[in-house]
């Protein structure tokens, strides 16, 4: 178990482990998508309900209130009329971003040929 | 947006792009956790069963069929008595140990602190 070393003290998956903690983070998929979406800078909810293709607002708002509990993100009230509200990633939520790209890496690399063979064509 | 280029030729996270591919397979949180089981060479049904702590035996056999479908793993039945019956990685589902690693860092370090931040206290 040549990198079961990163996970001490915890056996490699047990259901209270922190690795399983980040399994289940990304079990959320809109949370990495949000992470994502506020790579460059805070946004506001309609512009990330934008971003995010098919997600509904109420899911956005669980998302954001649970990213916000989890330090991942930090929400920012500013006094105008109308009240502005914007979202944006704390150093702990950008950190994600690393996962989030190598992701994208794999996907750039094999994603074609995985839905290929789960469809019978690749998408693009 | 910096990364976009990353995804092409779709926008950043239409239901349909690849990028989302990315992160609905990570949205089957076993998924990842049997890729990481799989690492260090091919591991029997039973070993995987002890290894993925709290999966039912349903849920693993569901799992390795997807993971089987968009060739992540790969099915090995050797013709003895009983038959032995191995998973192992594909290239594929190895290059996915990047992403998993990654975040298996990000965890490291911030694990804890999320944690002491979501439930009051860290779990190590």
């Amino acid at each position: 178990m040549t990198t079961a070393a990163q996970f001490p003290p915890y056996g490699d998956f047990e259901a209270d482990c922190p690795a399983r903690m980040a399994v289940d983070l990304f079990a959320n998929s809109w949370l990495p998508v949000v992470v994502y979406l506020l790579r460059d800078g805070p946004q506001r909810h309609s512009e990330l309900l934008a971003g995010a293709g098919g997600i509904s607002q109420k899911m956005l708002t669980q998302t954001l209130r649970r990213m916000e509990r989890m330090t991942l993100v930090r929400r920012r009230r500013y006094a105008e009329a109308p009240p502005r509200v914007e979202y944006e990633l704390t150093e702990v939520g950008r950190d994600l971003l690393v996962p989030i790209h190598a992701l994208g890496a794999w996907v750039e690399r094999h994603g074609p040929a995985v839905t290929a063979a789960m469809y019978g064509e690749p998408l693009g």
